[in-house]
């Protein structure tokens, strides 16, 4: 091979490696986000007509998330004391479209301590955009028994949308 | 430094990154694929005779993991809703070996919520095989205050097996 | 571009990404550390005089880090069972300083299982030295629903210093 396919080979590899880490770094920054109540970073990490399917609720745009973030319900959550605490990423590219899945909790303040009020499954369908990877579509769902968590999980892991 | 002298550093550093983010990988599809109840893909971290001693039960192959999946003790931990819930791993790589450590929680599913069933560490030997970085021993122990898990989690981050 | 100009930009790139990467392994390596009770690996995390500033107690060195984990109340949580379960970090790194955020639980163990002692969130400012990344200032806070914790994972994401 020859001196310009290593170099051009290194650069493919780097960039597959620095699209997992930044998909990582934007699902990472979604608890903390949600948490201090930043309504309109948080919902900068969905494309501009991106959804977010929650448990009965279907939001279809940045707004819809926006919305979400200064509902009376969320803003409750915050004020009571929240952590919205995700795990690390399964992150799979390919080209422009990535899968990510990963487990998270609610964790929410008692008097007496910290409960997880739920905990659930998360799939991301993420798209490459101009101003970077955004996210286009998340099905997140509680892990209580039903089989859609976990269809959404085995899905997840094997890079395709459930 | 001449430039091919730079070209095969810059090769040498990028493995090792792309190394590192494939295990952490791995290690992230455990929990979504036992909660999903995928016994063939969680087996499958493992080497064909890889071995997960995990609190009273020791498994030695690929069969033994598959058969856990599919056992009615996990069958009913997945009807009931779980979730295995890994945190980040912390993952040392050496040539063809890899040491990782985690904490890791099993949350199950009640009426009133989701609490906290089990809470540990542990410990995963890898080996680079033709088939990519599979799982060649994992230990998990309970931290209840017994000397094991600690000894566990000191052994994961200085890089050497318990 | 030349052949020059693009081994300097891979060369530019994978050190950011090992940057972020290394960084994130720091923090992972905190929890598994002060539950096995490293006292000396884990003050080493910090600069010799890095801060933490965790509820009440504001730690200002290494020493004052290495008797934390020596000290009658953690060597208590630690005979009793417990876990620093901390999230995957979100790292922003620009030149020799970075800015890292993440959540942590503190879980400890009952007779009847595990619950959440501590639900919070941690900024961390860091620095890269000879030796390597090292924290130079940690901030813990509760997340009861306190302005404290909020600002800080908003500083966090953003990459700013509270």
């Amino acid at each position: 091979m020859s001196m310009t396919d290593d170099v051009a080979d290194l650069a493919r590899r780097l960039r597959r490696l620095e699209d997992e880490v930044e998909i990582a770094r934007l699902i990472a920054s979604y608890g903390p986000l949600v948490d201090a109540g930043h309504a309109d970073s948080a919902a900068a990490l969905w494309a501009e007509d991106g959804e977010y399917d929650v448990e009965g609720w279907h939001m279809r745009s940045r707004n819809d998330v926006r919305a979400m973030v200064g509902s009376d319900y969320h803003q409750s959550l915050i004020k009571g004391g929240c952590c919205h605490f995700l795990g690390p990423a399964h992150v799979t590219v390919e080209d422009d479209e990535a899968i990510a899945v990963c487990d998270s909790m609610l964790i929410r303040h008692h008097d007496d301590g910290f409960r997880i009020f739920r905990a659930g499954g998360s799939l991301f369908r993420l798209r490459r955009l101009p101003e970077g990877w955004r996210i286009v579509h998340r099905t997140a769902r509680l892990l209580d028994g039903g089989a859609e968590a976990r269809a959404l999980l085995g899905a997840g892991v094997l890079g395709r949308p459930a």
